[in-house]
């Protein structure tokens, strides 16, 4: 690949490990509600994914202290895209080394990104293979489409909060090849970011960062794909009479042009659940869209209801949170 | 009330008896696909309902030999239009006494239609009582959405085959108070009806009559309402996924302009789910909008898919049917 | 009809006539983005209706000074129903006498409630006739779906503030036969009532009555039917791109569980959308499902957002109004 | 690029041009009913685009005695990606070389695949710059969402009829790095494919092919995104009421997990609305979900309605084209 030309090696976020005190909750939640199905049981943490997703798991929960995140997990496209990865991420010396995998994937090259959180880059993937009892009559469906929940089709994105919103983005740019598709930043400067929405495919985002105040990056939340509007207030039904708290929605952002419905899981993490996929980016020269700090509000709800301060405050694990207002104030 | 105004006393249908040769996989159905609540079970008989239908059951499923239909329930206004109701049944010759009650309501006056189905009315109903850990965090909701199936939230209607159409609407218009909202008749004689959608709520329908060949009535369906258009994509998944038969949908009537999703219950009865209700009729001067056979196909399928010869053929008991297109010859 | 039974002479809400400071912009909303036709304009005065309305309008446009509520028609089952009514309202002093018309129905009996909003009942109407370039194909429409707006199906309720909501709510009821559906009642009272929900119709509401502060009362919102949930979301976006200030929305009620946008034309008076039309009541014996006013936050909105403090401020024409929280406290 | 790794050079569908004979007619169609909007008109052709398209046009339809396909053009990745993929098709015997350009793009290379279609590859295009008063709220959009039709979002995917599929899938897949996600085969040879779906984006298909009697291929259809299921509705009732042929739908396919609607355009070709866009396909060493040619008819409507035997026998120009079920026999 000429040098003129981007980094096209990494290809999909693969999971992400979410820390919950309340791991039992937290289970029926994703596999109740959220209509997730179990992988795999290990002690202290359950594997789980959703009906379309392809591997072992999406989405791994761990008991802990604490509310957080635990780990990221990227795919890459091939074998070379790996060894390169890993060069590239040795040169900064943000690189931790490789773990021999975990359930579901092979070796992996876990590294931290300035904002502190723990990520890895796989390449050997375990397919879900499903029992009979599981198997789907779509011969393109990992599984059968559960009969409970909303159901969840697959992982989406997730949203970290960053110390230096601008450094992580520069990094995950430079060192793995992720597009900035949109950003808020400062009124009287387009080169000040506040925060940051990129992606390796077609999405809209991928993964977002948002201001933190100060302290290493905490997790802002992880979202899951359901696919129809219709959804949300299917979820906020379920919601409602199983005594979940809703945060915010149904709703549309106007950044990604997704709809939404923010939740808290019982083990405190923030879920939101996409409807409306929104607009895919398919043009290899769309340049970042950026919204004046001034411009959050409708960049954020594009329909009719602001966020609570919750959602611009709260961060796990829970701690003060610098507002992002305040940030951009 | 003055003899020249409509009689108002029937004021809704409150259940339906489903014969079934295969009992535990139609209750499965209604239950785990449908989502319906079990209310009761006694010796034959299952009794279920929607989470918004506010009495016992609007379901009684019922161990038989064959599919069909067992009967229908309708509520009236009060006692005393049950007494004026019982009085103009027994002035036709078709009332057939009074019963003590059944599971979920009290005495019911039966009788049976020219088209020889078994119908009953009453006014004693119990309503739903949801234990603690069925309650709704919704207060009028009889109770919790469930977290499984589609879900169903209430009966809607049903679809009878009549050896004589004409006479058995004008008997449940002149003796129940029921009123034609459309019709489709034969193209050189308006006046000649080959079926029949009637109604005595303000929905288009309460039930439908179609033409039958020679033979007591039969049962072409029954129609449960879940709300939403989306809902009918996701009972399609269901059953594609859980070996249940599509017999058509999702597509839209012209005919009361609802929403549907034709699909067979394990015992063979035909049942519709409807996603949006349609257009209801407040006008009390509504006259039938009447459809020319040569219309049937735009009137009983607006969108683009016509129904297969099944839907003119096939009611339970299954026995041959005199197609409704022959009859419409 | 004996004395013990309920009054059942109104059968539905025919139109509703707003006042408007901005005619051309409120026509222009109301036309290109809600999707309703004009019927006729007549001087300072537009008449409009959505595609499924069956008389010639349901919404007058008027030109005044202030957006507020001109008048509130509804329409009787029968002359002879017509003439109870007109007994029983001029019996309470209320009465104020026959008019002979308006575009699209003839002579019609005003009346003043004790909330102070005028109203009249009509038997006489105009049925909406379309030009062949308006003809729907299908026949149950009495127009064609248009191609631009949501589009409006039809006009759905009413929502008004009064000096004292039970004294008016009981003025419905008794003189009028409107059954109150749903309340919010003082937390240690459930006799005081705070606000009501009421019908004539199987719709959970034609009109809801909210508190005034003292002086006569005036329009919280009118609100029309669109009968999707996904409307909500387009309908958003039609207001943002168009420059009309979204409320609040997409959501769903507890009370009625309809779904909502609301936003303000541009007049100043408050439009609600509705999507799914919520739970239809067919039960005679229906008890009012009473919220405490400690309960009003979820019994106004079932989904994730309240409301901001405009929704229970603002009202038309535009004066500071009580706040109903306050007059809840 | 190092040799066992995938072509990564091509990176959407940029514009389709449609042949037709009723070209006021065609426009009128995407313009009005599918909410598209006109970007230019030249001698001959008009071009225009849906609101989220980015680029000047998705759409050209040029006047003609018959309909048909024009022409594909998909943008490429680079400059150097450009030449990469003209290096590689001219080495086929496939090219036909260079053309200045058309309106809204720069100079394209040409030329004709195995089954006979033009396409052209581009890398130089022109952005659509919205006028004010076409400039939309969301800075993200290239212009406001129309207050008429659907309204298309933008172009998705099209289907052609190949003599021999193989041999076509094979030159798009070793010359432009196609990748092949779904196919239909013989039912006792899973290496005889029948019909293709392929693409180059995490879209489950930017094409298909499927099979032609004999002589050069032909236009099955041309696929335009409005992303949701109710959109599917929503056309059918535009459709109806403006004398457009429905074929099909609404229904969902298994291969893609698309929902969709079939129609035929005033000028005689057939287009696709999706809904859902399915399932997005992120992992890069997905293999080919091979369906037999029995399972064809539940890989093709995975909801309850067959396809009516004009979708297996019709294509652009019209022609008698050898069935597709033929083929598979």
């Amino acid at each position: 690949m000429s040098a003129d030309e981007s980094i096209l090696d990494l290809v999909q976020l693969a999971h992400v490990e979410l820390l919950t005190p309340d791991l039992d909750g937290s289970v029926d939640f994703f596999s109740r509600l959220m209509g997730m199905s179990i992988s795999e049981h290990r002690t202290g943490s359950v594997y789980l994914r959703g009906y379309e997703d392809p591997y072992h798991h999406s989405l791994k929960l761990t008991a802990a202290g604490a509310a957080g995140l635990g780990h990221i997990g990227f795919r890459v496209r091939s074998p070379q895209a790996l060894e390169r990865r890993v060069r590239a991420i040795e040169a900064t010396g943000y690189g931790r080394g490789w773990i021999d995998g975990d359930a579901g994937h092979g070796r992996a090259y876990q590294f931290d990104t300035p904002a502190g959180h723990r990520w890895e880059l796989i390449w050997d993937v375990d397919y879900y293979r499903a029992a009979d009892a599981d198997r789907s009559a779509m011969k393109n469906r990992p599984s059968r489409r559960p009969d409970h929940g909303i159901p969840t089709r697959r992982i989406d994105h997730f949203n970290l909060t960053a110390p230096d919103v601008a450094a992580t983005r520069d990094f995950l740019r430079d060192t793995l090849g992720f597009m900035e598709r949109e950003a808020v930043v400062a009124d009287d400067n387009p080169e000040i970011t506040i925060a940051s929405w990129l992606s390796v495919t077609n999405l809209s985002h991928d993964l977002a960062l948002v201001p933190e105040g100060g302290r290493a990056g905490r997790l802002h939340h992880v979202c899951f794909y359901n696919g129809t509007n219709e959804s949300l207030f299917d979820f906020a039904d379920l919601c409602r009479e199983n005594g979940i708290r809703i945060e915010h929605g149904p709703g549309r952002h106007a950044i990604g042009k997704t709809t939404f419905l923010y939740a808290m899981e019982p083990g405190g993490n923030r879920i939101e659940v996409v409807g409306d996929p929104g607009a895919l980016i398919f043009d290899p020269t769309h340049s970042t869209v950026k919204w004046k700090a001034s411009e959050l509000g409708i960049a954020a709800v594009w329909t009719g209801s602001e966020f609570p301060p919750s959602f611009w405050q709260y961060a796990t694990p829970d701690e003060a949170l610098t507002h992002l207002d305040a940030a951009v104030a």
